[in-house]
This record gives C-alpha cells, structure tokens and sequence, in this order.
C-alpha cells in the first residue's frame, strides 16, 4: 500500500513578517500517519512549517510546504509520481490568500480614484481588479488602519481524483459550533463537491485538549463516530484497509 | 535580581479558525531567559502560544498570552505586582489587529453605502468608522475576496517606563533588508520613543538558521555586534547586570 497524507495548516503570508494561519496543529495528521505505518503502508507526508512532524520511519517521507501554492506545486508532483492507494487530506488549507495591502492613505486613493474614473456608479468587484500588488518587504506600521485584501485559493482537494480518479480519497470538514445535522449535511456536500469518498466531519466546540469529536461521512451518512484524535485516526485506516484489500485481490 | 521577560510573537484572531501572526519563535527569548537565569536571578516570562516554551526552573514563572490584549492584561499586572530590576521585551507584538472582516458583497455593499450617505464626497478616515464588527465563529468561504480590515494595536512597550519608570528596559526592533545606517536610525528613534534604555536592533536579512545579527543600540550608537542567537542573550545580560548591581550598591 502507498498513501498519501497532508497534515497542519498552510500560512499565507501578507509580508515577510506577518501571515495569515489556521489553528491546526498537525497531532491528528501525525496519528493518522502512524496508523498508516503499522498497517506496514509506505506513507509520503506533505506538511506544512509550522506543524508537528511525524516521527521518522524508514517506509515514511515527508514533504515540507509553507503556503497552498506550495502545497498544489508539490501535490501534483507526488500524484504525478506515484500511484497511491489513499490520499488523507487532512491539511488545513487556506481558502483565502492575500492579494493587496493597503496602508489607510492608499485604500482611500484606491475608493476615490474609482469615482474618478467611475463617476456616478455603484462599486462592483471589478474595484478589486483596480488594486495594486505591491511587494513589500515588511509593511510600515505608520498608519491607522492596514487593509488586507485576499482572494479565494485554489481548491486543492480537486486536484487529488483529476489526476488519480481510483484513489481512495478521505476530506476533511472543520465548521464552528453548528447542530450535528447542518455538519453532517455539509460534511456530504463537501463529499460530493471534491469527489471524495469519505468526509472526516468536526466541529471546533467539540475539539478539546483531551477529546475531538469526529464523524466519518459518506453518501450513506455517518458510518462511524470517534471522541479522540486516536480515535479518528484509527477510525479511518481501518474502514479503508478492507477496501483497498479488496480492490487489490 | 527580578527580570521580566517578555518572549514569542502574538496571534491576532481574524475568527475562531484564522489568525494573523508573525514569524517569531521564542528561539531568542529562551536563550535570554537562560542567560538571566545562569546570574541566578527570578525570571518572569510572559510567553506566546505558539513559542517555544524555556526550560523549567524553580527561579522561573511562566505566563502564557495568546494576543496583544492579553499581553496589555499580564504586563500590567506584573508590572504592578512586582518591581523588575530589568524588563527584556523581545516578544513581536503585532501592530494591527483585526476589527472588521468583510465578503465582497458586504464590502461593496459599505463602500456605496457610503456615498448614499455622502454625496459628492470623497472617501475620508471615518468611512473605517462606518464598518460593522461582525463577531463570527468562522467567516464563510462563500466568497471571491475577503477584506480584512485592521487597526493599530496599543504600543504595549510604552506602558512599561509608566508603570517603573527605573526600570532598565531594552526593546528590540526588526527591520527587513535596510542598510545598516537606516537601522541604527530607526532603532534609536524606537529608544527614544519608547523610553528604552537599550534597543537590540536586526535585520530579518541577516537571520539564518545558524546566524542572527544583532546590534546593541543607545543613544551613543551601537555599544555591541553578536552574531547568533545565543550571543545577543549574551551580550544583552552582560550589559545589563553590572548597571543593575551598581544601582543595588
């Protein structure tokens, strides 16, 4: 078996000091690999700077990444290389990158400069177009108010069935203090939207130093419910070891 | 000898998922904390969330923050509990904080209203004032750009001299990619501004792995050069404690 895990959580940076980052640690991703390894899997491991590494093992190889730019650049590298049984897109990607910073003097010549140009009508989005790009080293703090403009990334989940449509893929959905229904309905919709074949489904309110929550979703619904990072680990390798098994015999 | 330590880099919450935060460590900040606890003095650390933690110790306390707010609460109440014969703050406080977040419908929808509100005028700073602070648990993806508007955070450094005013203090200033005279200048002006008695100024340029320039600045100029982590520690505590002594005689 070859799988292919991605864990922690893509930063985005707005200048080389400051970024924009998620909360995910990488502790899940790193269980989900060891379970992986006792299974006697070969496992490739894309994870991001800032999250915990998995412990060195001979059948494990760990790819670095910062940002999602990175991460599309080297995934489609690895799905391009390798065949792999399972992809676990346990990673928490941005879904927003920056595209302009602003100081307050310069969004305001931005607005106005729209009227000039605009005059008499309503702003479209076709203002965002109008911004510049700058590249800066590190932004001057001398302003009152900074405004960060960023735009949507990439869908790297897509990119996992276009290049390996018989893989088995298991997506991650992390939404905030939601009733279990609306998780698990979104949990299916993402599902279908990536072509995944199962949805890890959590809630953040249900996610504490000692517990986290986890559904296992796929059209059918939950097939399997953990209360512990080990838990969701475990859940996982073991619904997909007899699939594989069996798309191997 | 009673230090106060300040360690880290602090994360501004955008909402419950995504945070701003920059680059710091705690790499240097440990080091420091070492150094004063080798000349046997008691340590009070304020540390960030995502910082490499010191070492236990007995002579040292520990208190964690997470944001610029949290930093503002525990400084003062340490600075007012306890009297520091020095206060080494080389936490990177964020300057800005997040006060509004808005989709590209919400945005469009302030910007025009806006000149509903004032025909014929150009956009001033009190359009920023004009913005709802939504509180979200985590801000839909459902949409092309997301505008994340920030405000100037408290200089935090400046409370410090009005809580002790005897205090030795010593700040440090991080520029990117300047000519040496440029940050010599601006660590000066930061000295002054913010009543330090010593500033460690560098340059995120000259930062590797294995080297950290570092330069030692008063208002004479540079006092010292260290070339690494381990000897900024050092030749901030060595510059330190024969001053502290002498007051003590």
């Amino acid at each position: 078996m070859r799988i292919l895990v991605t864990l922690g959580g893509t930063s985005e940076r707005i200048d080389q000091v400051r970024e924009i980052t998620n909360q995910s640690t990488g502790t899940l991703g790193c269980l989900i690999v060891a379970e992986w390894l006792a299974q006697q899997a070969t496992v490739d491991a894309i994870v991001t700077t800032h999250a915990k590494k998995p412990a060195p093992h001979e059948q494990l190889s760990v790819y670095p990444i910062h940002d999602t730019a990175d991460l599309v650049t080297t995934m489609t590298t690895l799905l391009t290389t390798h065949t792999y049984d399972a992809v676990i897109h346990s990673m928490a990607v941005s879904d927003f990158t920056p595209s302009a910073s602003l100081s307050q003097a310069q969004l305001l010549e931005a607005l106005n400069q729209w009227h000039y140009t605009h005059p008499n009508e309503d702003f479209t989005a076709q203002w965002f177009d109008t911004l510049p790009h700058p590249v800066e080293n590190k932004l001057s703090s001398a302003t009152d108010h900074l405004t960060v403009i960023l735009k949507k990334t990439p869908k790297v989940i897509q990119l996992i069935k276009q290049y390996q449509p018989t893989t088995l893929l298991v997506g991650f959905k992390l939404l905030v203090q939601v009733e279990q229904d609306e998780l698990i309905a979104v949990a299916k919709k993402a599902q279908q939207t990536n072509q995944a074949d199962f949805v890890l489904a959590n809630d953040l309110s249900q996610i504490t130093a000692s517990t986290h929550v986890g559904y296992l979703v796929n059209e059918q619904g939950i097939l399997a419910q953990a209360n512990t990072k080990a838990e969701i680990a475990h859940v996982i390798v073991c619904t997909l070891v007899p699939i594989i098994k069996r798309k191997k015999a």
